[in-house]
């Protein structure tokens, strides 16, 4: 629906985990506006500090007083400018909300986050509805883990996408100058499209990753044993990809799983701690176990986690920085064109050449929901498909060209 | 002392971990070989797969025959692409060695390598010595660790560095957006060279890492736990580096007596995995049961352990990338100029300009030698001194420039 303007502030601000992009998305919507700041308008573009709780603190900056230059440079820059923050809202928070963003004459907020964010703008514009203020909200898209629903894919993915690949390149000439068994253990809890991006890595036959872990398919370690045990027997060793997220069929985590496995093993009893590392620990305890048993003396296993990295890392890839900059300054000319409130998602027009267009969906769409790989991505025996790699391929940029003898 | 040069085959192998300009050395020797081996004083230019257990295997590939652009992609390709090695040759490994290269008429030896490299070629040259036959071993230094003695800094290490200071930069920006402990452990396991590299991600007042704990200073926990809550009430977040080596006053690895610590603390008992992941996941488990006893919630805590990607990541510093050419290229020219056998080791001729020489060292003066962080480097508190910085910021090249709200 799109109806009159009403004049007064804009307010930005980012949640979630940051990503290598989403100051693009702030300084889009900054330059989208600018024209409607310049003439009036718009009288203020305000930033909020660590997104809602900027707002309830009432913690501000005045965005549109920053020169162009400084505001470019932040777009360049990873991880989220403003601050970001963890809290969800529930009703009576995003009461409070509306009560800053009025204070403020806030008539828009453009929210930069996951699809919590998008349900805050959904409570927040239904809120001031029924308090009779208009305060139009627009939900940017920003995740690293490709979940949202209506989006084919989400900024931030890409670049994190980008550096899982590359790592995965470097990783696999690594274990080729030294062979064994090495995991790498990759975010995205619940959507395994980063994880699988570490098959972007492979450019010849026998490259890795050999293994790949998502969390849509039931982690069964038997076969994952089985599946290991093989690469390793006809590469001399084996890259294996495995999502945080993975679980077994009773849906208990893996480092779960494996914990208790270890405290039967264990006439001392065995608590293993709920870190960051231990998931690529105790994969990399029970392979050594497993394999040794088979005869010979042990591999060597060795697990890495990524970790924030995957985040923040400033190589972005240029397709991302630059729709990551378009979702923002799309949400400016959707608000300007007086669409009162929505979620932006990008579609992709075309695979080859690559093109994507941006459009803007309902908040209900996106809000609190999850979206999963499409079964067509997800391979047998733990890989993804070709389908999958053709998605993802135009999306990260030219990845190193490596030499071999 | 230099002699005449035996006609005859060069060989050339890497050993140890590998790192993001090794090949640039290997390419380096082969360049440097090249005048001589098109005017037939060196008839073959080998390299062994894997290092020693390539030489005693007979795997071996005529670098010789590569073309001059496949040599220069590999030279711009991380890891080592001959393959390495772990192994650390004994006399008898030694003497199957000098067997296979007199069986290849090789006369000339250069080892790329760590410190356990340089003793190798020390042993290998006097093998073949006593048995009467000339081989010229030459050391060509490489060691992200930074640990060679004799040498400025080492082929490997100024990328390692860049990795982690970019690595500091992107997390503290990451650490500010959500604040909290981070904890990055990162590798040295006797030189806090990598780990001070951290401080180098510092551009402004207030910028992490706060507190850095290398592995030449016994590490107290309780001045740790003091120095990070100091951090924290200061800044309401702490971004904290530590070395995988860290070590208390009694030479005991710090997760073997944080695991020591917990079981004392479990009636369950506990047994901590010795996993990558530990370090990290103790020191976390540990911050947040100190923190949260002086009352209040307690803080978000973290870590990161960088892990392999820390020696392949594909962003070479420039100037190591130079270095670690260079460094070849001299060993070959040693060996065309007729020395006998010796280290190459890096000097720093100038550090404002920057500017580098190489000499030829006595192997013994290297092999099998660790050197660790001057006393001038490390700094009071949990910290490094302005002169490492300096020393250490040439050798980096440009790092990010990031801009802030």
């Amino acid at each position: 629906m799109t109806t009159d303007i009403p004049a007064g502030a804009a307010v930005v601000a980012q949640s979630g985990g940051p990503t290598a992009v989403i100051n693009q998305s702030l300084v889009g919507v900054v330059a989208g506006l600018r024209p409607a700041l310049e003439s009036g308008l718009i009288t203020r573009v305000y930033g909020a500090r660590h997104g809602v709780r900027g707002m309830i603190e009432d913690s501000f900056v005045d965005l549109g007083a920053y020169p162009p230059e400084t505001l470019e440079a932040v777009g360049a820059t990873p991880s989220a400018a403003l601050g970001s923050t963890r809290d969800k809202p529930d009703a009576a928070y995003c009461a409070r909300i509306v009560e800053s963003l009025k204070k403020r004459d806030a008539r828009f907020l453009f929210y930069i986050g996951g699809n919590d964010s998008s349900d805050t703008c959904r409570i927040v514009s239904e809120t001031a509805r029924r308090e009779g203020h208009d305060i139009r909200c627009f939900h940017v898209p920003k995740t690293i883990d490709n979940d949202l629903k209506m989006n084919d894919h989400t900024p931030g993915f890409p670049s994190a996408a980008r550096f899982v690949a590359t790592a995965f390149m470097g990783d696999d000439l690594d274990n080729r100058a030294i062979p064994g068994i090495k995991i790498n253990i990759v975010m995205g809890r619940h959507a395994g499209f980063l994880t699988g991006a570490s098959a972007l890595a492979r450019t010849r036959e026998g490259d890795g990753p050999h293994v790949v872990c998502l969390p849509e398919t039931p982690f069964d370690l038997d076969a994952f044993t089985a599946a290991v045990e093989g690469a390793y027997r006809e590469h001399g060793r084996c890259l294996v990809a495995v999502s945080e997220g993975v679980q077994n069929a009773a849906g208990e985590p893996i480092a779960v799983a494996l914990s208790s496995v270890e405290r039967e093993r264990d006439a001392h009893g065995n608590v293993q701690l709920s870190g960051v590392g231990a998931l690529g620990d105790l994969l990399s305890e029970h392979l050594k176990k497993a394999l040794a048993s088979k005869g010979g003396k042990p591999p060597r296993v060795r697990a890495d986690t990524f970790g924030y990295m995957q985040r923040y890392w400033p190589d972005p890839s240029p397709v991302d920085a630059c729709e990551a900059r378009g979702v923002g300054a799309f949400a400016a000319a959707c608000a300007l064109e007086g669409k009162e409130h929505g979620s932006v998602a990008i579609v992709r027009a075309s695979s080859e050449p690559y093109k994507a267009a941006f459009e803007l969906v309902q908040l209900t769409d996106v809000a609190a929901k999850t979206r999963h790989m499409d079964p067509a991505f997800i391979g047998e025996g733990f890989d993804v498909t070709p389908a999958y790699l053709e998605y993802l391929r135009p999306l990260v940029g030219t990845l190193p060209g490596f030499a071999r003898l």
